[in-house]
C-alpha cells in the first residue's frame, strides 16, 4: 500500500469510532484535548521520558510540571512523574506501600475505589479490606477509624472524586487517622485533581469537607491526571508523592539507560504527556481551568434540572460534574441508549446510569440524550 | 501565557534534547518513528482504547494488527494487545504465569534478561532463577533442562534478541523443555521481533536457531515492540499470547467501560500506536522491513570493522544490529563520550559498551563515532 492509500484506509477505520465533538459519548472521563495538544505532539513525538538523559529538556519540563502541579497540590517538595494514567499511578502508590510497609500489605480502601485497584491487589497480593461506605457514598470514617485502631493496617485510600459519583472523602479525617497509626494515606484525586482546586464557591456544599492535598499532613501520595479534566491527550497521567525520599521503594536499577535506576512501572514512556501537559497549565492558568469546570459544572446542573422535569431523579445532588440517574434496569436501559446511539455507563454501588459532563458535552447534546432517555422510559 | 508564548518556550526546551538525525543517540532501541506517523498520530490522538466500545474503528484496527503480527509470528490465531511496551507486554506475561500456575511462581530467566522481569519479580513476588549464561551469551540450555526435571517450574523465560548483546536463546530447545514439562514458556523479542523475520540469509549464522516464534509449540506468548525496529511511534508495545483462553488469567472486571473485562495493566490508553503500527505495516511490508533491517546490519558491520581498524574489539559477532565494543572501563568510557556529546550505553554482562545501531545511525555517524572512541583511548 502507498501512503495515500494507507490514510485514506485509516480514515475509513477512524469513521467507525464515535466522536467527542458528536456528544454521544456520555460515559467516559477523557475528552477532546485541548487544540494546542496536536502542535505539541508533534513537537515532542519522538521523544522518550524513559531514558531521560537523552531529553533533558524534556524531562526539565517534567520535572517543572511535576512543581507546578505540586503547588496545585499545596506541596512545592512534591515528587512524581506523569505517567500513562490514573492505573499506573495508583499500581505506584500501592507499590510504595508493599515495599515500605508489608509485602502482603493490608489496605483500607472504599467500595467506590476503581477497579485499578483490583489489578493492584491480584498483581501485588496485597490484602483489600472494602470499607462500606455511608449514606452519602463516602468512605465510612468511623468504620476506619475502628480498625485502624484495632488491626494491624499498612494503607488507606481515599478518593477524591470517585468514578461513579464524583464523590469526595473526608480526607481531612483520613488524614488524621494516618498520622495516629502510622499508616500510609494515598488519595485517588484522578478525576477529582483537576476539579476540585478550580470548584467556584456556589457549586460548593457545606457539608461537605473539600481538603483533599498535601496541606493534610497524612497525604503521602495522590493521583492526579492531565489526560482527565486537565485537557491533556494521553497518556498523561500524574503521581505526586510527598516527598523524594519515598522514591527508593520505586526504584529498579536500570542499566543500558541514562539514568540508573527506574521508578516507573512503564520503562519506554512519550515525553509529548508532559510537554502538553506544561504547555496546557500554562496556557489556560488557574483562571482557565476554573471557567471549564464551571461550565461543566453549569452544564451538570442543567442535565439534573432536565432529567427531573421528566421525573428522572438523581441518585446524589452532584459534587462535581458526574451525575447518577436512578434507574430500575441501568444495564438494560444502558444497552437501549447504545443502540441509540449514546453512550452512557453505569454505577456499580446503586442503580444508576453514569454521565460525565465533560466539556465536550453540550446543553443541545443534553436536550437531546434527555428526551431520548425519557423515551425509552415511557 | 497564550499559544505563540506557549510554543516558542516548549521549542526552547526540545532544543536541549539530543535528535535522533543527529546521529548521537548510539545506545536507544527507540528511534525516529517513520515519517507517516505525526499524520496518523493527528487523526487518532483523541482515541482511547481503554473503552473500546467507542473507538470500534480503532478495536477492529487492533484485532487486524495482532492478526498481521501473528501471521509474522506463525499464529493466526494469536490475541493480544498494541500497549505501552515491552515492560508492561513482559509484566503480563509474567501475570498469566501468576495466574495460571502459582502465585509465587518459579520461573527460570537469563541473566541476560531485562530488567523488567526485576519489576515484575518486585511487584509480583515472583522467585525468578537466574540461569547461568554460555559462551555464546545465550541461556544454558543443559541448566534449564536439568533444573526443570528436578524441581517444580512453573515458567521460562527465553529472549529472542538480548538488551545487551542482541543475542537469540536456543527457544526451539526450551520449546522441548517447556513441553515435556508442562511449564509456561513466554519470549522476549521485543527488540528481535521485528528484526528476525527479516534478517538476510547474509547475515545468518549457521551455529544459530533463530526460530523464536509460535511455530514453535512450547512458545505460549511473545513480546514483540512496534515502537522499536517496527518504526512505529512510543507507545507502542506488543503482546502476543498463543490463544484466547490464556485471556482470563489477566482479566480484571472493567465497570463503567463499553468492555466488562479488562486485560491490559494500563487502563486508558492511546489508540494511535495501533494505528500507526497497521499503517506502517502495510506501507513497509516484509520487503520494506527486510531493506531497513538490512541497511542496520550494514551499517552495524561497518561499524565493526571500523571499530578493528582501529584496535577496537568486539565481544561477539553481532546478531543483529547491536555491538558490544570491549572496554576495559565502560563506566568511564561512556561518561567520557557523554562529555564529548556521543551517548552509548554500557553492557551489564561484560565489560564492553553497547551500541544499538538503529536505522537513524548512519555511516558518517559511525566514521565520527569511532574516530572520537579512539581518542579516548590513547
Amino acid at each position: 500500500m502507498d501512503e495515500k492509500k494507507v490514510l485514506e484506509a485509516l480514515k475509513e477505520y477512524r469513521k467507525i469510532d464515535l466522536k467527542y465533538e458528536d456528544g454521544r459519548i456520555l460515559g467516559s472521563m477523557c475528552t477532546k484535548p485541548h487544540p494546542i495538544s496536536k502542535k505539541i505532539v508533534e513537537m515532542f513525538l519522538e521523544t522518550n521520558l524513559g531514558d531521560p538523559g537523552l531529553f533533558k529538556g524534556t524531562k526539565k519540563l517534567e520535572e517543572e510540571v511535576i512543581g507546578m502541579i505540586g503547588e496545585l497540590l499545596h506541596n512545592k517538595n512534591a515528587f512524581g512523574y506523569i505517567i500513562t494514567g490514573g492505573t499506573e499511578a495508583n499500581l505506584m502508590a500501592m507499590r510504595v506501600i508493599k515495599n515500605m510497609k508489608n509485602r502482603n500489605a493490608k489496605i483500607l480502601i472504599p467500595e467506590t475505589a476503581h477497579f485499578s485497584f483490583d489489578k493492584a491487589e491480584d498483581m501485588m497480593d496485597l490484602k483489600f479490606i472494602k470499607v462500606p461506605i455511608t449514606k452519602d457514598y463516602t468512605i465510612d470514617v468511623d468504620f476506619v477509624r475502628d480498625y485502624v485502631e484495632d488491626h494491624k493496617v499498612d494503607g488507606i485510600v481515599g478518593i477524591a472524586g470517585s468514578t461513579e459519583l464524583g464523590t469526595i472523602d473526608n480526607i481531612e479525617e483520613l488524614s488524621k487517622i494516618a498520622i495516629d497509626n502510622d499508616v500510609y494515606l494515598h488519595v485517588d484525586a484522578a478525576f477529582g485533581g483537576f476539579v476540585i482546586p478550580f470548584l467556584d464557591k456556589k457549586y460548593k456544599k457545606k457539608r461537605i469537607n473539600y481538603n483533599f492535598d498535601f496541606s493534610l499532613e497524612g497525604v503521602c501520595s495522590i493521583t492526579i491526571d492531565p489526560h482527565k479534566m486537565g485537557l491533556s491527550p494521553i497518556p498523561a497521567g500524574g503521581i505526586l508523592f510527598r516527598n523524594t525520599p519515598l522514591k527508593k521503594y520505586l526504584d529498579i536499577e536500570a542499566p543500558y539507560l541514562t539514568e540508573t535506576q527506574q521508578a516507573t512501572i512503564v520503562g519506554t514512556r512519550v515525553g509529548f504527556g508532559v510537554a502538553c501537559t506544561w504547555g496546557i497549565m500554562k496556557l489556560l492558568g488557574k483562571d482557565g481551568y476554573k471557567k471549564i469546570v464551571s461550565e461543566c459544572m453549569g452544564n451538570t446542573i442543567y442535565l439534573t434540572k432536565k432529567a427531573r422535569e421528566y421525573g428522572i431523579e438523581c441518585v446524589i445532588d452532584p459534587i462535581m460534574n458526574i451525575v447518577a440517574l436512578k434507574d430500575e434496569n441501568p444495564n438494560e436501559t444502558c444497552l437501549k441508549l447504545r443502540e441509540k446511539g449514546w453512550y452512557v455507563s453505569i454505577c456499580k454501588c446503586v442503580n444508576a446510569l453514569r454521565i460525565v459532563v465533560m466539556p465536550h458535552v453540550k446543553k443541545e447534546h443534553i436536550d437531546e440524550f434527555v428526551e431520548v432517555l425519557a423515551s425509552l422510559r415511557v
